[in-house]
């Protein structure tokens, strides 16, 4: 039976751009596993409560649920063992937290201020009021103000790229000669802009942009063919 | 024979400062290496030109120079293959490498404002005017006016830790229960400022002065018996 998975949706309920969840879709695809997604948006909290969590993703495989990207990747790794790694091993488990922590505080933290007004336009508008307080609340300010500021946030974004720029200029992934789930969380932080919003984010010919390519054509296109700008 | 290796050092000898040098002769002792220092001043280029290198660490193994702490960590790997691994596999020494750059340019770039006047005091006379001129050439300003600004400089370094500080309240050391390359990478950086500067940049209860003195502490006292501040 394929494994179900809650993934946020906006008003279209095709326009999925939760990072954390594409994390999961794309180590579901390099695991080579069936999974069907089901549209979940933020005020329905009472669907996913069985599974212990107020935030997707969840998947539920074989009746289990299990919730949180971190979790659920280590949760694939251990039960489909015989299947293509995420991590290289235990070493490379260890090593990927930094990736995950990275990209939750510097980098979305960094792209945040510049999608987060295009990501209010697209939500459906069950959600609108729910997005605007919490989201304000956790910048600290008016998203009208954050997105005046949109040019002095992309000046940021720029230098926390850097390393991640060096890094890809140097090898094709994260991960080496093919990706790891380094490459699917960074990827993640990408296909969220990406799915509501028109800014480019990088821009050939950029490293970053060159393996953003790659991982859109990953799977037989399977990234590229969601809705998004660019 | 014991490998050679060349040493930033301060006008006293002993003063070792460079983050570079400290990720490879925490390297070499993870690997368990006999070697010998030798005190280099940055006017010295003519010493090292002979191994096609203007910077240290550079080490002579055998007859054979190497420079570059990237390059020299992935020599001693591939030449030292029967010792403890610095990377644990391919994947490792893939994953190794944006803690590589994320140092380089992220953590180093946000400590060095605070400690570059610091650094002044201690250089060897005659490396002064050199160091004066770089850095203020790189850094875009008087070493004065980022002397002034000190408080700005370490709420940006605070800033840049959290994910660090995230990783290492979840786990031992970056590469899991035990170090790796990057957490000798990453500890360089703070073993730099230490050698230099009394501005104690993360404080007890933080995860990432805990891990610190679990690295100060690794191979009998080695890092923490060099002189130092904190």
């Amino acid at each position: 039976m394929a494994i179900k998975m809650y993934d946020l949706a906006g008003a279209d309920p095709n326009r999925r751009f939760s990072p954390y969840c594409w994390r999961i879709k794309l180590a579901l695809k390099h695991k080579g596993l069936e999974f069907d997604t089901i549209p979940w948006r933020f005020v329905e909290k009472a669907v996913i409560a069985p599974y212990q969590s107020e935030r997707v993703p969840v998947i539920v495989d074989n009746g289990r649920g299990v919730a949180d990207s971190w979790r659920i990747a280590h949760y694939l790794e251990d039960t489909y063992r015989e299947r293509q790694s995420l991590f290289g091993g235990e070493r490379g488990s260890a090593l990927a937290r930094f990736y995950n922590q990275w990209t939750d505080v510097s980098l979305q933290g960094a792209i945040a201020p510049i999608v987060v007004g295009d990501i209010l336009k697209h939500l459906d508008p069950g959600d609108r009021d729910y997005f605007r307080k919490s989201r304000e609340a956790r910048l600290g300010m008016k998203l009208e103000a954050l997105i005046a500021a949109r040019d002095s946030h992309l000046s940021t974004l720029h230098r926390v790229l850097e390393p991640l720029r060096q890094t890809l200029a140097a090898q094709p992934y994260l991960g080496g000669g093919t990706p790891l789930y380094p490459d699917f969380i960074v990827f993640g932080a990408f296909q969220w802009a990406r799915s509501v919003s028109d800014v480019r984010l990088v821009e050939a010919p950029d490293p970053i942009n060159e393996w953003r390519q790659r991982m859109l054509d990953a799977f037989d296109g399977f990234a590229r063919s969601a809705p998004g700008y660019w």
